[in-house]
């Protein structure tokens, strides 16, 4: 059986990275420890990465931007003079199964995400330094980087070599940023992608693949002007004091539930779902600034935040049998909108800002889990301001009408506020109450009239806000034949529509990522040609090449 | 062996459509004739289709664009009243090869974008009279028409069935027409796909899956009031004599040989690819409309889309191991220029701007397919104004420098016109030119400084127009062996990486049916839940279900 993967990680216990800081600036140095590859069965070569390696890199974004907000400039680079990242492994690759090549790719893909945002959200701008061999998903990490500085060395160089040598997608995501980011004329990125060999400095400049090449004797100027540059945007940051991030409290009862602080998961493996439950059984709000940073990771805010955020990654990663996963609240809803109301009224305090983006990058994880994402809205729900948007990101919400005998004869209701109107959008950079009136923009309005207003069930349909309600004879049933009838649908079906019904209208490079470019990519890691006993996955290092299909589709 | 498919069709010898003309108005009528599969092995009952029924409904729309300018509005209805129709038929997918499959979709999709865009450029109001059972790609196609009618007779109704049933996506279009057409609220779109027996009338007018609801005993109201509010726009047209379109002048010269009156197509099996030499040796161009009108469709414009058409659908569907199209043009270069300007000139008459439509469609088709595109601009080749569009289609193209000794030291030119700034446009509704220059859009100015002037190879490369450019002792080798390279790649990652990259930045509905959409049901068309042996489309009609397989990715 394969290890469960655990997403908790610190700087000290990293195996693959180091973390160093020198004044306002970081350096964030691969060093990939060859003999500590997450599975077993192949060395992490020439600095190539899986899973492990990713969940590091992770942290240490997040880090950067929680513990070290003074920091303005850091640089990527190797520890390995050979190479700067040979990319993602390929015999972890070959010998993953299916829904973990796919997992795997799509949390890359997040990370890459993440920190390719830091220097608009939090001016924590990054520097890509590449001495050696850059291939593959190694590129994809300079390509997610602010600035790529290529060394004119005759022998660096960049490459996407998937195509000729594995018949497989360069990375599921360096495509678009390649089309969508840096823009590259589309035949030059099609010379690109089918070279082996990629290309040294002075092509790799010509053809803006790299922003900056330089001889290693001029590098340090070459930085330092950089970084110069950067860091005067964030002088006002240069005194703030970080904010730890201490382990999870994170109890794992058993098999089937799993405790944090602010929530707890209960899987029901029978009927293939998971039900996680926030618990909003808090104190009242701070009332200014000091006493948020005094709580420090255990804010509510941000303590539900990263352990809503490591259950999503849990359950994507370790439980790939269950297809649903149930939303519910509970706790004092006048109490979660008073901390919601924290988000508008320090919005310009550096905390709340990233705590605000973190929240994002959670619903947006939510968004694009593929698994049926159902939220119940119960007597004793608490769906306020930001936490209502879990009623937008499910696939359908269910709201109980009138009274419940259970509940002492309360009534479910909804709180919108200002947090649900752009605060948190999703990665068609829409929100997603725009998303799900795209058809009837002017429900909008109509829904903000009832802003910080409790909306109860028959309201909230009028609204369209739920897609269905059922009072206290018809509710447990009509959940459970829900739930039975979704479990028997194909899980294949269930990811390609929900992938498709929940991003209607516009793309942007993120949506294109995990949309148009990942499904091809899971395709092309279906067919023989790449993963097939003679395929090119298969076959690599073995000497022999890959044999491939001659049709073409 | 399965039978090569035909694409040409009239009329007269429909097996499944009757085209029928009332004053200013068309009705389409659908009458599956169930023995006339295309393939073996299956009955198209309950209206069902296959490829056959697809290219009639392509032909029809055609026709009515070309022959019947008059037309004003399109009624499309079931001459089967139990069934308008079952969508595309089940025991043909379940037979098909994958790339049969794949390319079916496609096609069909071609077919509904054209007949949705009919009524923007031709005045063409198609209205879709549902009576009966209208299922997965019956749905699709009542989505394309501008107006769809549902019959509230207490049975007619219309689904998406095809989670539950088949466990594939809905129609590989129809959930993109869903979000990003008629813009249904994403979860009432998730349950409209997963029921199995669809909605009736009174919930589909309310979901807004349907335009009208109407009792039988209404109808013919409704139609005449719908058709002269449309005909209203196109009194204009009333008088307008349409030009028939003859059968190609087609000669099959051998297996590997078509000669057309315009172009001709040579394959090489051993280097798997197909060249197409467009024959440019014209005539003057016609010096007014009467002349036009007089040649019919006999008009060089005219005669090499449908030629060009037929080439790339034959291709697509006959020669799956083709993996390389190579576009060449021979002729008077100023001679396809005086054509090109007919566009131009001639842009506010019907025809004009019919031939025009028909190239876009013709150079969207080339977009769309998965073969490798490679254009050859060599001295004697003719890429003026619209012709020029192969350059920007390709993947990449290579232009002959200097003098070639072959061609009585004549050199290689590219002329641009006003074409190929907007005139045809690609699905992401871009120009080409607009597309390839995403990254450098102040380059799309130095190259209009170059409108109407002959491009030699160095200020061509310069302008960025071509990938490479090689002179008489290098040109025959470095072809070849670009050919040869490309043929030795995986078919499949040359596919998904062309789909990536001639799609940068923006997409619209119908890149993303192709892109987006598409990718993700060729994924599921790979998946034993789909496909095994116990998967859902082989167990249709046994009485038995799909098994799936538990996992989600």
């Amino acid at each position: 059986m394969k290890p469960k993967i655990n997403f908790e990680t610190y700087p000290e216990i990293y195996n693959h990275w180091e973390l160093k800081f020198e004044k306002n600036t970081a350096f964030l140095i691969m060093k990939v420890d060859e003999d500590k590859g997450f599975f077993e069965g192949y060395k992490l070569k020439l600095n190539s990465y899986d899973i492990g390696v990713d969940i590091e890199l992770s942290d240490a974004v997040q880090r950067l931007r929680f513990e070290h907000p003074q920091i303005s400039s850091i640089i990527i680079k190797s520890g390995n003079e050979k190479a700067f990242c040979a990319g993602a492994n390929i015999k972890m690759l070959a010998s993953s199964d299916h829904a973990h090549k796919v997992n795997f790719c799509k949390f890359t893909n997040e990370t890459r995400n993440f920190l390719e945002n830091s220097s608009k959200e939090a001016s924590q701008f990054f520097i890509c330094l590449v001495e050696g061999v850059c291939a593959g998903g190694g590129y994809e990490l300079a390509l997610a980087c602010d600035h790529i500085i290529l060394l004119d060395d005759g022998s660096s160089s960049i490459s996407l070599p998937e195509v000729p040598l594995l018949a497989v997608l360069p990375g599921t995501g360096g495509l678009t940023r390649l089309t969508d980011k840096r823009k590259i004329r589309r035949d030059l990125a099609d010379v690109f992608c089918t070279m082996e060999e990629g290309v040294k400095a002075k092509k790799a400049k010509e053809w803006r693949l790299v922003d900056t090449i330089t001889k290693k004797t001029a590098l340090n100027d070459e930085l330092n002007s950089l970084i110069k540059n950067k860091s005067c945007n964030k002088n006002q940051n240069e005194n703030l004091v970080g904010v730890q991030l201490n382990n999870l409290q994170k109890n794992t009862v058993s098999n089937e539930e799993i405790k944090y602080s602010t929530l707890s998961v209960q899987i029901d493996r029978e009927k293939k779902s998971a039900t996680i439950t926030i618990n909003a059984s808090l104190e009242d709000a701070p009332e200014n600034l000091s006493e948020i940073l005094s709580q420090g990771d255990d804010f509510w805010l941000l303590k539900c935040a990263r352990e809503l955020d490591d259950t999503i990654l849990n359950l994507r990663f370790n439980e790939l049998e269950i297809g649903i996963i149930v939303f519910k609240t509970s706790g004092d809803i006048s109490k979660v909108l008073s901390y919601d109301k924290l988000f508008e009224t320090y919005k310009n305090f550096w905390l709340m800002n990233e705590i605000s983006y973190f929240w994002t990058r959670v619903f947006k994880r939510i968004d694009l889990t593929s698994r049926t994402l159902i939220t119940l809205i119960e007597p004793n729900s608490c769906y306020a301001g930001f936490l209502s948007e879990l009623i937008f990101a499910a696939d359908r919400s269910y709201m109980a009408e009138g009274e419940f005998e259970e509940y002492d004869n309360k009534k479910a209701t909804i709180i919108l506020s200002k947090s649900n109107f752009g605060n948190f959008l999703m990665s068609n950079n829409m929100s997603r109450l725009d998303t799900r009136f795209i058809g009837l923009p002017e429900q909008i309005l109509l829904v903000k009239q009832n802003l910080e207003k409790q909306i109860l069930a028959e309201e909230a349909n009028d609204l369209g806000l739920i897609t269905f309600m059922f009072d206290d004879i018809d509710w447990e049933d009509e959940i459970r034949i829900f739930l039975e009838e979704r479990s028997s649908f194909s899980p294949d079906s269930m990811v390609g529509m929900e992938s498709n019904l929940r991003f209607p209208g516009k793309e942007t490079m993120e949506t294109k990522i995990f949309g148009r470019l990942s499904a091809w990519q899971n395709w092309i890691f279906q067919r023989p040609s790449a993963v097939g006993e003679n395929g090119a996955l298969k076959k690599y290092g073995t000497g022999n090449k890959g044999q491939y299909t001659k049709e073409r589709t």
